[in-house]
């Protein structure tokens, strides 16, 4: 079916915030085979709405709106689209009770604004809102689909879940299902290469490609009667996927980070990691607390931005930072034997180089990271280049040492 | 000027990406005092292009496209603009010798597809690329202005600001100067209540709000025949905003985060800090460690997240944790006062508390945390409610934790 997307705001337009609703629902649609050809944002203006919903309707089968379902005057996305199909509001129970429960729980008092928000089309399917107060709707009329959401993701995403990807699927008559590979440690354009004939022979499964920060995620979506019948389309794809990027790929679930399998693996094993980080500063702690729970594996990690740091909270030798300085094989080498020994961990993984912009040099240029892992008895140290861009660079660092971590305790 | 923006891109509607372009550009048109009305996303399709570029250019007078400036065959903006205005496209020079350039210094092999970059519609102005192949183009034609700018953030940032911003400015006659007041420790609502009336009675200089992670901006735009005019609009709007808001205020500079403040603050006092983290597990450490220089004054951190961890690397008394608890205010206070004492450091800031989803009790709720500082002999303490989010908990430590240490020394 044609889709387009209408994002209602004026927010959007001053570029006061990020659009995460267009991206969300960009991948939701292509999960659920919606054809999405457009997507527009206007702002809280009747005349330019409702001549936006005009063309949209002319050229598409359903469209999606987003915003504009407040209390405030400025709302005007329900009243605009019910006027479009020619559909009167009325007065709808449950969102009025849901409406009143929800603001005497918030201890908010009410006030004869709120009430609009309980007014619907008459004759669409009323989709209640658990983490707002605006309802959601969906009108059927002439073969044309409206969807109308409201504009916080935190609502507006789990009401696409519970309403309409069950109503699309119902739609198409159709099962779906998708699992997403992740990749750490091969380009998007190099994966993507590897598997070029996979992805254009496929159309049932499809295989695409989603570029990542320092990842590359590879969603494999099939469409048949019956999830059994989407798991048979599926798993040749995926076993020949993973036959040629098996190396690269650590998890097959959509909902896991990185983090989240290094955690599993750990608790799994029944082993526990520190930290030792110079340019990374933190974050690759960070992300490992992050995992809820991870206090069953994390115990304590070091920031060891300085010299000093690093012999006194470490060990690493004087003489190797004097001979090969604090960005070197070796000093890595000797802050993971020394993490693992100061925390008592049975892991460790460290993280020593030039995030840059400044601290470059001909043999270590500005990117340059050595990251270090610690595992019974081993420590392996690896090189890498991740550019110029210090933020990145950090960034780039965390996953990959997550990642040394995975390939070493696997 | 009624203006619009056109990305074009497949990857857009596939949602494998974030629009970052059009909250950047959206930001940009209102700080230029362009009127943006409408966004449209379409992908890399001729016949819809083309319909969107007419749609387009009957309502509005300047239409800015990104994306679809590449070598291939599926880049296609503008061959489909310059059609719409009749326009040939025309081999450029210098074009074709800056990308002759780039690719050889990139050891990268020049094929026939990159010279499809050299061509542009005629009389139309080159907006040449320092950061990538594709050269942006200004046309106008009729009354209208159509600009098209490379897709890749990185290219199409610097490029909108060196040669569209000027150009804009000079359409209106009129230099454009604007404030960023950025704020800690105020809701947007509450900021935006105390200075209403500013708000709604200033249409030159204009106060825009903009609620961002933790933190409230307002931006102060003026446009007026000078930098020094704009500024005198500016000066007494700034200085009432000060005198309502200034406890809040941390800078005015738009380049700045409070990281940046606090690494400026600590430099200037010839100050060194360290970290002590629980629930914010490195993240702190992150922030501080991401200002490049940093080494200047952070030698080292500790994420002690578990009890064990607070006494061996921090002194804290098992008494204490015993009695009150890891999330504690006394925690706290012992670990800002055991962090500085360990690293040796000037100033110290740490936190203890629950960043969720478990842990909670009744006394101490999930996004319960604990800030210490550390500085001069004294220790403060702040109790903190972030909510029961585990990542904002924790970026809202963040900032409130930097807030602290620049509040303590200052």
């Amino acid at each position: 079916m044609k889709t387009e997307l209408i994002c209602v705001g004026t927010e959007l337009l001053l570029g006061n915030i990020l659009n995460t609703n267009a991206k969300y629902l960009a991948e939701k649609c292509a999960e659920l085979g919606l054809s999405l050809y457009y997507q527009t944002v206007v702002g809280d203006n009747d005349a330019r709405l409702a001549e936006m919903i005009k063309a949209a309707f002319e050229r598409s089968d359903v469209v999606i709106f987003t915003g504009g379902l407040g209390p405030t005057s400025d709302d005007i996305t329900k009243e605009v689209v019910s006027e479009t199909f020619g559909l009167p509001l009325v007065y709808d129970e449950k969102a009025a009770d849901d409406l009143t429960k929800r603001l005497k729980r918030l201890g908010v008092s009410i006030t004869e604004n709120n009430f609009k928000q309980a007014y619907v089309p008459e004759g669409s399917v009323v989709l209640y809102n658990h983490n707002g107060t605006a309802p959601g709707i969906l009108i059927e009329k002439n073969g044309k689909i409206a969807i109308l959401l409201p504009g916080p993701p935190k609502e507006m995403q789990p009401m696409f879940e519970e309403y309409c990807v069950p109503f699309f699927k119902e739609c198409s008559g159709l099962e779906i299902d998708s699992v997403m590979v992740k990749l750490i440690g091969i380009g998007e354009s190099s994966a993507a290469s590897k598997i070029e004939d996979i992805i254009e022979k496929n159309t049932n499964p499809t295989v695409a490609p989603y570029a990542k920060q320092s990842q590359v995620h590879l969603r494999i979506t099939a469409r048949a009667e019956s999830s059994e019948a989407c798991r048979a389309l599926i798993d040749p794809v995926l076993a020949e996927i993973k036959a040629r990027l098996g190396e690269y790929i650590y998890t097959t679930d959509a909902e896991k980070d990185i983090e989240d399998v290094v955690y599993e693996l750990l608790k799994e094993k029944n082993l526990t990691i520190t930290t030792a980080e110079s340019c990374t500063g933190g974050l690759l702690a960070g992300k490992i607390i992050n995992v809820s729970g991870a206090s069953d594996v994390y115990k304590e990690g070091f920031v060891t931005y300085s010299d000093e740091a690093k012999m006194k909270d470490l060990g690493v030798s004087k003489e190797t930072l004097e001979k090969f300085s604090a960005v070197s094989s070796q000093c890595a080498e000797e802050m993971a034997r020394g993490a693992a020994k100061a925390a008592g961990a049975d892991v460790s993984v460290v993280t020593t180089g030039i995030a840059g912009p400044e601290g470059g040099s001909e043999e270590n240029p500005v990117g340059t990271v050595y990251i270090g892992v610690y595992y019974d008895g081993q420590t392996m140290v690896k090189r890498y280049s991740f550019g110029n861009n210090r933020q990145m660079v950090r960034d780039a660092a965390c996953v990959r040492a997550l990642d040394m971590v995975r390939r070493a305790i696997i």
